[in-house]
């Protein structure tokens, strides 16, 4: 039997684990110090009263042969998809049809199982840096090429950095797939309406498809950016947009998210083959949650929890901003990502604040080499945890 | 972009599409009968009492911050690989470690991917007649060649029908991946350990890997019939093993399985890598359902259950015997396979028993060509549904 060989190319990825290495050491040698974390991803709110309320009938209804639920749709309950398009996209003028929604168990796995759409000879654009599972997925689906001094020969960069105003210039070569991802992870920053239609133009013009990755959507504040990249012209030709309840409502422990794949992109029929082949549909507990965040009091308990959150992210911007450094995002994103002072390595700055200040952030480097001289912050801590963070910072 | 060629391959699949319109057209033509189904592999029964308990209690862990859970391992809740370890293998003198057990959300996900582990050249055998997803995700994968007169070019079969007593003769070329799956869906039959040593033994000489089905051990009776794949000798170096709890527990709507990947395959770190890559870890909620069936009540409650769906089994296969029909399967397992009478085909049996008894089945040609003049019957419905149909069928 011969090994997938393009899994060999992949580097062991440490990163997480050496954050938590380090943080786990500095605290058994200082038992006297609480190690604060504003470094994970990952929610800490519970979840809203409404959609508890609903799994817990969810849970009951598996108690009794009447409601009991087998097997659920491959393609998520139409109900729940018909309230996605109603309530995530009708309002915003988007049209949909029901057998364009794809209800599945999070966005990390459609993220993944997308590329499968796809034939090897494609050439991938990404941003720099951006959450790694791009980069990896295409690595393993034989789409990168060699790793030379820290970046794959076959992948396009489009670097996303302050010189360019976080704004990523259009790929210079052809490019056939684009990873995008706004609000971006991990420099919590947007693009405007013009400046993301030049992509789907792009996209459009070179018949390329954007897989475009919406998980921090429900932080955009007003109309000006674009929730959906549907909201721009001709994107439902070249566009698969991929969103998730685990930011939204906190559903990172509970697995639902879904996936918009437009009958007109020519690849419907396909993810909704790939799907009834190997994936068994979403469990009924989840999509009955998720269902939940659209009755009138789900909406708001997620309003609230999402508003907890941001508390926390103009907390942290406006400290930093206070402590004189140069901080992006945090505005329609639960990231801030700051630059390090006086030249410091991302790396550098991160074992600096674990010092002074047993703070933990993480090392903007590991999000690609354009990442590099920044750290990110998350706004998913406890108000207290996040009160403290800052306030033991000024000690910097 | 460059669509996936593969999938352009496949055919629409409209076997099981097929069977229900039948069955819907027939009970709109005649609304005083009631059609009852022995055709659909779900099951019917609620889920066990200790599991809802179980689940009710993660759902309230999601309502409090004290015990709220975001992401989990993406390998599985340790605890819960634990338990699986203790009480599905080590009873049997399998030794794992804990980082050779990977929890999903269920078997459907895990058959599908395990796919990606291979180079796109390796030649693959399966049964015949089998369960379609592991030809499906072949041709997905590159695998299958040309479809010849209703069989792909490039994929061995192995039949396993009456002429060899269920039992599939060797590949007689080379072949790297073999998917098997005992207690086999849709004859219900089993193999000994002796017929499974056989194909270990192949696999040990041939470099191959088996990627071992056993999605109904729950069935199996007595210690003759293997539960495992890896109570025989040398099957840790050359076996993967899926498992699920959908059969057992119920499970086929809360989604949870999992997948043993022995370090001793060379497979591990790579399976690893993959679920660390594409997937975000199976729901808080399922996990604590699928451990709470290792508890003495929860075993007892789940054996409850399969001994319900046993009784169905033995009343179909006695009463089919009693008819004077050739069935096979049934004992270790939910399936009875039943030759047709007269040489009738697979769909004009379907038919006959449709119009005749408003009785469903399932096609047996459905499952691969060697299914033909066979059909399947299920013991997932309740006794009621099942010895009423039996009662029509003595019509025929």
């Amino acid at each position: 039997m011969n090994k997938n060989k393009y899994f060999q190319k992949l580097q062991a990825n440490y990163f997480f684990t050496d954050i938590m290495t380090k943080g786990r050491k500095y605290a058994e040698a200082h038992p006297d110090t609480r190690v604060l974390s504003l470094g994970i991803g990952d929610v800490t709110r519970p979840l809203p009263q409404q959609v508890i309320a609903a799994m817990h009938n969810a849970v009951e209804d598996m108690a009794h042969e009447e409601t009991f639920h087998g097997y659920c749709l491959e393609e998520g309950n139409p109900i729940l998809r018909k309230a996605i398009i109603e309530n995530d996209y009708l309002p915003r003028g988007i049209n949909l049809q029901l057998d364009e929604v794809f209800v599945s168990d999070g966005a990390g796995s459609d993220l993944g199982n997308t590329s499968e759409l796809f034939d090897k000879n494609n050439r991938v654009a990404v941003l720099d840096p951006v959450y790694p599972a791009y980069v990896d997925t295409s690595v393993m689906a034989g789409r990168a090429g060699e790793l030379v001094g820290g970046k794959w020969s076959d992948i396009v960069y489009l670097p996303c950095v302050r010189e360019n105003g976080f704004v990523p210039d259009l790929p210079r070569k052809k490019v056939d797939i684009i990873y995008l991802c706004f609000p971006n992870n991990p420099t919590g920053t947007t693009l405007t309406r013009p400046q993301l239609q030049r992509f789907v133009d792009y996209a459009l013009r070179h018949d390329s498809i954007i897989i475009f990755d919406a998980a921090y959507e429900t932080f955009i504040e007003g109309d000006d950016i674009p929730h959906s990249i549907y909201e721009l012209e001709g994107a439902e030709r070249v566009a698969i947009e991929i969103r998730s309840y685990s930011k939204t409502a906190g559903f990172t422990g509970v697995r639902c998210g879904y996936t918009i794949v437009p009958r007109q992109t020519g690849l419907q029929q396909m993810w909704h083959r790939r799907q009834c082949t190997k994936y068994n549909g979403t469990s009924y507990i989840s999509q009955q949650g998720a269902l939940a965040t659209y009755t009138p009091e789900g909406k708001q308990q997620v309003r609230d929890n999402i508003m907890y959150y941001k508390h926390n992210a103009r907390n942290i911007l406006n400290s930093l901003q206070g402590m004189g450094f140069e901080v992006y995002g945090g505005i329609h994103s639960p990231y801030i990502w700051m630059r390090t002072p006086d030249g410091m390595s991302s790396w550098q700055f991160f074992d600096l604040l674990l010092e002074k200040c047993q703070v933990i952030c993480t090392p903007g480097v590991g999000f690609g080499s354009a990442g590099e001289g920044y750290v990110r912050f998350t706004a998913f801590a406890t108000h207290q945890t996040t009160d403290e963070a800052l306030e033991r910072m000024k000690r910097l």
